[in-house]
């Protein structure tokens, strides 16, 4: 089985937490190992294991060349933490094995998230329900909720949240691999005639194969996202509301969110209207935004500066800015959110819950 | 000047109005000589104007050349309407002229749209305003509002419209031809790497001249447009509060817009959260949009109809879909909507307003 050099002290000298990675050659997979090459060091062995078809490559974490192993059973044996980045059925097969073989089971995927007795953790929102965890299980909201929950949380801990307005701008890698080769693939149709989108049907009839989208995304963008759920909402749509309401631990907020995919490469941006239990003022808010771990504020237009997804690609935090009182209700705030899908919206979470398992560990 | 024969007899024998356009050569100018050409004749002569840089030019209307005249006061002589397609500054001088010389003034521009003794009219919501203008002008809303109004309005008259929230997918034709241009070199220069929109800030060193727009459009979303107004607000986001407010005749109608720009051509999307006095229901609601002139509902997700800009470009009527109750709030509907942003967010408005005074003045 493929393992770097363990196990090994820790920096404070005691036994450092054995770590099996699952799916550690996906897209997803790849950042996790680049987060556990260049974040602080909070294991002792990491193990990489992936599907048959992957297995034997060998992958470097933390410096060192590490064989992948085809996943099973064994993978697990002497485990502290799995983390899984792995399609639902996938984690919903082999999480439980993992905690079966003595291994906390942390899942990026939509597998455990709406089950009641596993906590939904998003670091900088709720981090003491990691040592909750009555079926050794702990999950990970999905990428959209993702790139807002964090400000939301911030503001929600200030003011109070009562209801959210969402409407998302989701990046082409939100559907994966085959997702931003799409893209890339319609706009090379598209690119070379000028009066192409300026008449009816054209673009639908350039652009060639869809790919993972419903419909055209290269100079389009996708009102529909995920599965069709009860009276016409997506599952997506309707997956934003449960996650919001179990992070945030407000099971009546009123929620109604759009979810639309543009042509961008990665970072999902949402525009969001939150409304509060009480006044909102905007600098405040800006601060509270500022001084939160997690958020970057990127607010002051009349100098160009908002957030985009081309500012949020690659990093870490939340971009956040267009922060503004409503006119109309003293208790609402718009406000506009960007936040790299593949990072903080799946790897990143997904690292940063299994480090606070691992402290956990460690007392 | 540039004219077409005429004057001549109506259809029903009546001497037809004549009807100056001014700002024919202009981006907005070529819809409406195509409209003016295609839709039901209203008209006797036609005469054509422009900047001095644009005069001179032949220009076909109705199947007949027409000679483009210098912008010039003698242009009104004997004209009972004349249709401006021209900025707002032009427009604020000439408008003015036009009335003195006998002529009602039709706008497309921001111009008048705020002044309290000029109606704000879109044909389909509020038709009846064409026959009070205490000042002879008369003024249609920004594209931005007209994607969504004639849906908004006719969903008012069933239950009565309350608040809005208003996020926008705005395309690059909006900020006019540069704006188009802009897009399209920027897509050629970001089409060739695929590596591109995965790592930070690549796309912002690769797309090369922003052209209008304050961010890159290629690959990216960017939250801003227009100018900057109070507290953080866009112009065109007040606007279109202004806008709703006063077509609508509803001055305390609560509205939140979020405009955002997005990397499509031609016509303008928006996500909006409406609430109501009055529980709605969604088939209710789709029947309300289905039946209402200058909408076509397209909204059966399970079938992958809903509507997109590709869908909308080069068409006249708004698309309506993903209509669905609020889960969370019985009077509030959630739907997407697109619209041309160069026809009905622009000449067509201008032009049904024109055909409104042209049965007005021969009754």
């Amino acid at each position: 089985m493929g393992s770097t050099a363990g196990p090994r002290a820790g920096r404070d000298g005691r036994r450092a937490p054995t770590l099996a990675v699952v799916g550690a050659t996906g897209a997803v997979g790849a950042v996790m190992l680049d987060l556990l090459s260049t974040r602080r060091d909070a294991y002792g062995e990491i193990r990489l294991a992936a599907s048959p078809r992957s297995a034997g490559r060998t992958l470097r974490v933390r410096g060192e060349d590490t064989e992948v192993a085809a996943l099973a059973p064994e993978v697990f044996d002497g485990a502290d933490i799995a983390m899984f980045a792995v399609p639902a059925a996938v984690a919903a097969e082999w999480a439980p094995a993992a905690v079966a073989r003595g291994a906390v089971a942390v899942d990026g995927s939509p597998a455990f998230r709406t089950a009641p007795d596993v906590p939904l953790i998003v670091p900088e929102v709720n981090p003491g329900l990691v040592r909750d965890r009555p079926r050794g299980v702990l999950a990970g909201p999905g990428c959209t909720t993702l790139s807002m929950i964090v400000a939301l949380g911030a503001l929600h801990e200030r003011y109070g949240l009562r209801e959210l307005v969402v409407a998302s701008y989701q990046a082409a890698s939100g559907a994966g691999r085959e997702g931003a080769d799409t893209l890339y693939a319609q706009l090379e149709k598209v690119g070379g005639d000028r009066a192409l989108g300026h008449r009816a049907g054209d673009v639908r009839g350039v652009v060639g194969d869809l790919g993972p989208f419903p419909a055209p995304l290269a100079l389009n963008v996708v009102p529909w996202t995920g599965d069709p759920g009860e009276d016409g909402w997506g599952s997506e749509e309707l997956s934003i509301r449960d996650e919001c309401r179990k992070v945030l631990g407000l099971p009546e907020l009123k929620v109604s969110a759009t979810c639309v995919r543009v042509p961008v490469v990665t970072a999902h941006s949402v525009a969001v209207h939150a409304v509060f239990g009480e006044r909102v003022d905007q600098r405040e808010a800006q601060d509270v935004l500022a001084r939160s771990p997690g958020v970057v504020l990127c607010d002051n237009p009349e100098m160009l500066e908002f957030p985009t997804p081309s500012d949020a690609v690659g990093t870490d935090p939340t971009w956040a800015g267009r922060v503004r009182r409503s006119l109309d209700d003293p208790r609402a705030l718009d406000l506009f959110l960007c936040g790299d899908n593949l990072r903080k919206g799946a790897a990143l979470n997904t690292a940063q819950i299994a480090e606070l398992v691992a402290a956990d560990l460690t007392p």
